[in-house]
């Protein structure tokens, strides 16, 4: 059994841990086991600290159950203060940086009762440049980013949860890259002290697992949302098939995806739609990009002004860029996001849920960088939830599939119906 | 000359600062002066650091002019970082924490030429639980809370301006008790990293200084936004006069001082009108205290949960009724918050501004604690900006005004008018 024990899903494994029929111990023991022969290829650990782990695995077995996480290993990617590992937001700026405190999100987390291995790789302060994690299914492709490490290790079953932040599109897209599931919840509902800020109206925290009903344990946490630990849904759903302004962009593979999922469900009985693409939509990249952008330039004051020469050439031009733009010009932009956000909300009147692409296609290169958000900033402006959901793959054998959408703060209804529609598209696999 | 310089405003100083006909050095020496002679009885500091704040006012006099806050001294409230200051959050947990980076908020104003003495007192994580700051009007009184030693600093020449932060009523009630300008910006306008987050959809982070058109330099830095340094106002403002539902909590010298500018305003010209007071007001005060106190139960996790008995017992109290409240609950607050917000927004179609009360009266007695927040709960709550004018007294020769309330995002609109009106009423002063 302790060759598979890093594979076991958090649920599962939670079910063994609060039976005593596995040990903590045990469990970090086999996701360290694992870690240590991939690490030297994937690269996704930022820190790592083994010796620590395995003492608060034992100190858990020691104790009572601590909470629904107890005894799980997560994976904390590197944008969060953790007392006891240096945080270094994938920065040079950071390289000696030692937090004092947990960001809240880890000390739920720990609070509940997980270990913590170490830290993950993050692109430089949750942007674009990348870091030197490689994507587990292949590693000559990206796993994505800005979350590399966190949807990389689980992806390559060196944890069973990780925890993210998506300002753009980083839970869902490197989630699609790597096969797995990546949830965003949605704005406002996990605490971001101690997370290096971005952007104040667009960082959102949330998780990644290699199921929803596993991400949903995690969130449960993240959120304080007990309903979160129950995603029965036994209904037919209305589903709005989106296929963005940003179509034109996908990949076969996704689009072979996304009309298998509509066919699929709809044999299933659920009420399956093509929405229409509103025109105006033609313009929420850019106004995402420049909303980010603008708040970036502030948020990163610090770093700019004082260790500037240590930034990338790009973040620097995004940062300049952000500088660029006046408040009146910044606020105008922040009333257009407002009537998108009101815009997208009335569509749930109509659907229970959305599905969309999450990314072109099959993860790109390592060497072409770590993909565009291109697909995500839409609903991360509109401060929707939404989650990947793996189940297809394409010409290079990578894998694809797509997010599915909810209603603001309607986070249970969505992970409910996704995980229906994960159930059914794992028994309907696509051919490729 | 030199030694009333510590009394110049801060758009004064900055004048003679530009021209040269004042050092950096020249002006942080007076600052600290006087601090070295009213310190012992006031203590509005957490920390000082004279010899390095005279060293950069002699790097920035050798320099050229580094924008509008050119030597300007700045005090800065101890829950933001300092990358050269240690910072405590009024909290024995960080007694030892010394930050790598600045607070971004921090960093524009250091960008923009300031020169920081040290860092102000705030209660414990900026919430109730008093810090040692005296009232510098009358040492037997608070100075108001949380961000105490910021505004006290201000009203005692010591410095003239300072950050703080408001998440209930943080800083429009301290420069209420110190007869000082504060000023909370529209939410979400100037960025929070690096400051310690209390609660996410409340924090806000605004200055106080002597003078409206002074905040206002202050806050064209923080909002990046030129338009506040010219606050010109000429015509005939639509003024609402909103009692509130707490009107029944107000002393004496409140209701003058509101019913005098009421009088001085309309015969100067503004159409002021009283306004109804909303019976669905009455649940604002417990409304913004169950939201905040649910998410400072997550934002504070880490210490909750690690460090919990090096909280203050009222601050635990706090927590455990956040932690007590179902996230159900919890969004079903938030809706009202929306709506209220809504509500709120669409009486600035018929007022230009709002005043109201900002306190109940004249500061409490030093032992009595920093007062109650329950005239700004509603303001932050509903994310508009505010701002404290001083302009009577009370029966205890202490300072009384009333905040000015804008619409949201339309900061430079009220700080115009509000300029209108503090000229106004200091030409006026009523007979207490």
């Amino acid at each position: 059994m302790s060759t598979v024990l890093n594979k076991l899903g958090a649920l599962e494994a939670a079910r063994l841990l609060n039976r005593r029929e596995l040990s903590a111990e045990q469990l970090i023991r086999a996701c360290l086991a694992r870690i240590e022969q991939r690490e030297p290829q994937l690269q996704a650990w930022a820190t790592l600290d083994a010796e620590a782990a395995i003492a608060r695995a034992k100190v858990l077995d020691r104790g009572p159950v601590r909470g629904v996480l107890h005894g799980l290993p997560l994976g904390v990617k590197d944008i969060f203060d953790t007392h006891d590992l240096p945080t270094r937001y994938g920065s040079s700026i950071y390289e000696r940086h030692q937090p004092d405190a947990d960001a809240a999100c880890v000390a739920l987390c720990r609070d509940a009762g997980v270990v913590v291995p170490g830290k993950t790789v993050t692109t430089e302060f949750a942007t674009y440049t990348p870091g030197p994690t490689h994507n587990p299914r292949n590693l000559a492709y990206t796993p994505g980013g800005s979350s590399s490490g966190s949807a990389a290790a689980v992806g390559d079953d060196m944890v069973p949860l990780a925890l993210g932040t998506q300002t753009a599109g980083s839970i869902i897209r490197p989630a699609a890259y790597c096969g797995i599931v990546g949830f965003k919840p949605s704005f406002g509902r996990v605490p971001r002290a101690g997370m290096k800020n971005l952007a104040d109206s667009l960082d959102t925290i949330g998780g990644f697992a290699r199921s929803v009903e596993d991400v949903g344990l995690l969130a449960s946490v993240l959120m304080r949302d007990p309903r979160l630990l129950k995603l029965d849904y036994d209904g037919k759903p209305r589903i709005g098939m989106f296929r963005s302004q940003q179509w034109r962009h996908t990949q076969p593979e996704s689009r072979i995806a996304f009309e298998h999922a509509a066919r699929v469900l709809s044999a299933a009985g659920a009420h399956v739609q093509e929405m229409p693409m509103p025109v105006e939509d033609c313009m929420v990249v850019q106004l995402h990009a420049d909303i980010m952008s603008f708040e970036a330039s502030m948020s990163l004051a610090y770093e700019r002004h004082t260790h500037g020469v240590q930034l990338s050439m790009k973040l620097q031009a995004v940062l300049d860029a952000g500088a660029g733009i006046s408040t009146e010009r910044y606020l105008t932009l922040r009333q257009h996001a407002a009537r998108l956000s009101a815009r997208t909300d009335a569509w749930f009147d109509d659907y229970d849920i959305l599905l969309a692409p999450s990314a072109a296609g099959e993860a790109p290169f390592f060497e072409q960088g770590t993909g565009d958000p291109q697909f995500c900033r839409g609903w991360t402006l509109a401060g929707v939830p939404t989650v990947h959901l793996p189940f297809a793959h394409g010409p290079q054998g990578l894998p694809v599939g797509l997010q599915a959408v909810g209603r603001a703060n309607d986070d249970h209804r969505l992970l409910s119906i996704a995980n229906w529609v994960q159930a059914l598209l794992a028994e309907h696999p696509p051919e490729m």
